[in-house]
């Protein structure tokens, strides 16, 4: 049986080798891609599979962790864009027939931390992200 | 028998209730908390709870997906604080005793969209999320 957290991978591994029709087949037609941090939505196969193709920089994506079950699956997989990693957090929403219905995507940035918890922390080089 | 996504929704329920010693009994003597955005890393129960105990605010957490299989979750919450909202994405790992031995976590901020994709996407208010 295909799990969800098959599925995912399935759809990572296709997106990094540019295999669209393969992508194409592994979503729903009503596919709806949502990205929160900029209140983007985009609806369908169609606009969703456009979105990816334009996509701009030379970009590499490689699955860092998966967890899923039943109809839903989230990825945390790093991307690589001209040589610079940056993580992404994908949240994925299966259809009955198995085909991912929705996606939510998070690019979190870095940032400075706030002061006052130094006592409890340490920091980490940008080379060791885990 | 208690799943990965039984444990993690646990962990967010007691600490919305600040049920700290709930908390400690879910988690390793030797987690580990990163944070990939800021590169800090928290060790060890003591420290950790600390850090949850001290963060200011008056914070609220409420989950909105979870997703998880074997020794492996993630969540997708909202966090409240002092009215606005803000999602964060978690990443847990349950060593053999089913406690959490690993917490990767990220706190993406909003940002402008990059220009190009307008003719994809619409965009939505900040009501309506997802």
């Amino acid at each position: 049986m295909t799990t969800a957290e098959d599925t995912v991978l399935a759809y990572w591994d296709a997106c990094e080798a540019r295999d669209w029709p393969r992508v194409a087949a592994l979503v729903a037609d009503e596919v709806v891609y949502h990205l929160p941090q900029t209140r983007e939505r985009i609806r369908g196969r169609s606009a969703f599979l456009r979105f990816n193709q334009e996509y701009p920089g030379d970009w590499h994506v490689t699955v860092t962790r998966v967890a899923g079950a039943g109809p839903r699956a989230a990825t945390w997989i790093t991307c690589t864009v001209d040589g610079a990693d940056q993580p992404a957090v994908s949240f994925f929403d299966l259809d009955d027939a198995g085909r991912i219905a929705g996606i939510t995507e998070f690019w979190p940035e870095p940032y400075e931390p706030p002061a006052g918890r130094e006592h409890l922390v340490e920091r980490y080089a940008p080379a060791t992200p885990g």
